[in-house]
């Protein structure tokens, strides 16, 4: 039999679950809905089990299950101590799972198994300093240093959303004000175009970037979420001098509308020393499960094969 | 006889060094000018020399020398690819020490080195996650992460001060606008002092700090000052999660007039997480020499002995 995983990518909203071979393959997609506590749990639980079936019946030996989710995740303990949006607080994530599954588990962030990902087999193989901004409903950044994955003392590194780009600026819905993800997250584009001209509807920034060029109000807010980024990429560069920062999260869908632009803000705001490269993710929103893969097959026997990996392949049922 | 080093750091107008010896103490202090390129080469070179012999005189042995300068520093190679203010670039500064002097030297950056040494024996001792705010003539950070001091990939990492932390705000004379630098570093605070107030004559950072309470605008420079280190210290928490932030350099002389301010800003400004402690530095200007100390003995087979040495030892003729 093939050795393979299940990896389950928890969001706010849904959590995301496919089957990863031991030649890289992703199959067997499912997904089911997120509705925080015991809930998710439940759900989890229930993905991981149909689709570990599901991968008996093709022949497919599922050896260990990796979860990736937001929060303050604590990789060694596989505890969740604070998850807002899944009303998790000092939760042991890893045991809630390996025991009823009877399978080995492994539990990360979100984000840095979506980091650890792009570094694998998408946008930053091959490189040591890179940060990942995953610019999603919210914005979290991927932070690796000479190859390393930032953590921090507490777990809470990489919430670059919440830098303060304009001091006293646009209120965030963190309670804060001026953060970057007030003005560039996936949530505050539509919503920043909603309140600078109610009579069009929008519903999220995909319409946004529909409308540019065409509307010049959608060019004023995508501009102001462009520079805001700008600004946030330029001081994460002076910070941390990264050779590559790569664009992920769904406002990256946008694509040229998006790298483009940043590119030119952040030449014209470094002035006196090179940009970083910019890439867009090559994985999508697939990152965090092949990162979640990657962490599950590091618990097996077969934990070598994600060398041979060298390329995203799916084959999803 | 007792093993020793001679420890350089070469600041933009002084070359400092000073004698270490194997049980930490550091003796033997003396400076030169620097005024950039081969006439800084030649007085680092007489320094040591000069210093090897009064070391030698008091029955210790010298057994390398360590450097530390500012700007794009390669330790790996003792290159320095860009040192603005010394007018060197892809300068072999080792090969230019050692040869000439027939010991093994160390060449290092000073504000990483100044790290190095805040954790060996300063105010970080024991944390594996912190960041030191150099507040000097300009600002610059070494930013330590799981115990290891992050240099970038090219070198550049810790950039503090050209962070922007008003976007289109003060002209700084880096040629961009809004850094931190331009707001709180030692020579900003006395230019922006004078350009609201012409009327008094004040020469340094300390001369403001001595107005404080007495002098309005002192109050409001020194007041934004603060503000600007609150914004610049709350990105690198969203961005690091450190546990400490040391701050060092000239303006860390002025003590609790900055360190009480910049935790109250700080506090206000992180609204839903804690921030991470704030300390002054311990090593104050020496810290760059200890630093430089180490990386220095840890060229030789006494390298060891550094584990030993638990605070900062100075008997200095």
């Amino acid at each position: 039999m093939t050795a393979a995983v299940v990896a389950v990518d928890i969001g706010g909203t849904t959590v995301k679950a496919s089957v990863v071979d031991e030649r890289g393959v992703r199959r067997h997609q499912r997904t089911g809905p997120s509705e925080g506590g015991a809930d998710t749990v439940a759900v989890v639980r229930s993905l991981i089990s149909t689709l570990r079936e599901a991968a008996l019946a093709d022949g497919l030996d599922v050896l260990a299950a990796g979860v990736v989710t937001p929060g303050l995740v604590d990789a060694a303990t596989g505890t969740v101590a604070y998850a807002s949006n899944l009303g998790w607080r000092d939760f042991d994530l890893r045991a809630a799972l390996a025991g009823p599954l009877g399978l080995p588990v492994s539990v990360g962030h979100d984000v840095r198994a979506a980091g650890r990902a792009e570094r694998h087999l998408g946008a930053a193989r091959g490189t040591d300093d890179f940060v990942l901004l995953q610019l999603g409903t919210g914005i979290a950044a991927a932070v690796v240093t000479a190859g390393t994955l930032v953590g921090g003392a507490g777990s809470a590194a990489g919430e670059a959303g919440h830098m303060p780009v304009y001091p006293d600026g646009e209120p965030c819905p963190c309670g804060k004000r001026g953060c970057l993800e007030a003005y560039a997250a996936g949530a505050a584009v539509p919503r920043r175009y909603r309140a600078a001209h109610g009579a069009r509807e929008v519903s999220g920034a995909a319409d946004v970037v529909g409308l540019l060029g065409v509307d010049p109000v959608a060019d004023r807010v995508w501009g102001e979420a462009v520079r805001a980024l700008g600004f946030g990429v330029s001081t994460l560069t002076m910070l941390l001098d990264p050779a590559l920062v790569v664009l992920g999260g769904g406002l990256a869908q946008a694509g040229d509308a998006l790298l483009g632009p940043v590119e030119r803000t952040l030449t014209e705001l470094l002035v006196w020393r090179e940009a970083p490269e910019l890439r867009l993710s090559t994985l999508g929103p697939a990152a965090g499960q092949w990162g979640a893969a990657i962490e599950a097959f590091a618990l097996t026997a077969a934990g070598g094969c994600v060398r041979s990996w060298s390329h995203p392949t799916s084959v999803v049922a």
